[in-house]
């Protein structure tokens, strides 16, 4: 049984892997790490493998208590990859990036994959049949352009998505609810298809705390699913673990 | 002879119109606005009328020294426009929005005319064959997803426009130019396809700071003009100084 902890700026995630099956997962504030986990241990004593992806530095406790009581295994950009990194600088590929590479990799093996992550950043990560990474994009996500509209400018008021939304705006409101919400189905719809037209039977996958709102309004085809990353780091844990 | 005066949050523009052609255009701050005022009245003391438009509310000097010297016309929202305003909350439209409704009237009469204004924020703005103003969008600007990707993350860098662009970035730094740069492409593609969808013979102004880098890399036929805000506000003079 696998233990996946991926730290982030804001909370932690913690899942239970039985296999490539998720059990339970866990979302907290740092603060409370030590409680969750030794509850976690409490529930799932057959945990025996864990892996780290922390993009905070100061956790050296956290690692250590893992350590004490897992084979833990931390993410870095050295450790083995079930896909080749074509990155120009493989050392600065994010380790979310990573993870959801090594997921598109473990489901979708021979195929082209787009995977596109609606976050705090919507990044845009496509692997080929080859299980080559060849790169991908980053824009702002959902919240982050009604925060920039309000912060960027001196009138303008901080909104949040709405359901309803019409191409004309006929208020300064819903104006911006329409630049910003059809602006970025545009642009994924939009990325959607260039992938398409350059590799054949293309594969897409949305995940990201965004997927709900915006998989119901796109276009295209898509594969959602909000475990994605977590997926992808259980692969990593199960790529080296046995190394 | 007209001068046009646009007082924004981080320079003024003036210009000269001779009827419906622009004459000269100046930039500047507004420290230098009574030495530059001074020099076009020596250099045109045809000037007759003038428009205020300003987003800044400090400006009674330079409104008493317009006052002085020309018939002086302010923008704002209760003078006559030569179209109707069907926006919910007309008080609210913004003076750079009228400003380019107006042109769109006077350049584009009976068309369905969409302008979008690519500056801080990307404004859409469409009246219809009636000159029935409808309404638009808001969308944050090329510059401000570069400042909002590394103002609201921890780790990106902020970068700046570049010509040449992918839709594979391969580092952090290409993946950013591309998400940026190919996004706000696709959002006003996309933007245009969806009028044109649902009005027909629809005219595209595209204008603000961004014009010339957009321009030529967008798909849809669009009028690019750079003076068209200025063009609106002389319109709007010329409609209201005999009244």
């Amino acid at each position: 049984m696998n233990l996946i902890v991926d730290i982030g700026n804001t909370s932690v995630k913690m899942a239970v892997f039985q296999g490539n099956s998720l059990q339970e997962k866990w979302v907290f504030p740092l603060s409370d790490f030590f409680k969750i986990f030794q509850e976690i241990l409490n529930q799932y004593p057959e945990i025996g493998a864990s892996i780290l992806s922390s993009v905070v530095n100061s956790v050296s406790e956290e690692k250590k208590l893992l350590q004490k009581h897992t084979k833990l295994v931390e993410l870095t950009p050295i450790l083995s990859f079930p896909f080749k990194n074509k990155y120009a600088t493989p050392s600065s590929l994010g380790k979310d990036r990573i993870a959801l590479v090594a997921a598109a990799t473990a489901q979708f093996p021979t195929k082209n994959t787009l995977v596109i992550d609606a976050g705090t950043c919507v990044t845009y990560d496509f692997k080929n049949a080859k299980e080559e990474y060849l790169g991908g994009a980053i824009s702002p996500g959902l919240e982050m352009r009604f925060k920039a509209l309000h912060k960027f400018t001196a009138k303008l008021p901080l909104l949040k998505p709405e359901g309803k939304f019409e191409l004309t705006g006929n208020s300064t409101e819903t104006s911006i609810v329409s630049g910003v919400i059809n602006g970025l189905l545009l642009e994924i719809d939009g990325t959607i298809a260039a992938y398409a037209t350059e590799y054949e039977d293309l594969t897409i996958i949305l995940t990201g705390g965004d997927t709900q709102f915006l998989s119901m309004r796109l276009k295209n085809g898509i594969f959602a699913n909000s475990n994605f990353l977590l997926e992808g780091l259980n692969y990593i844990l199960e790529f080296n673990k046995t190394q």
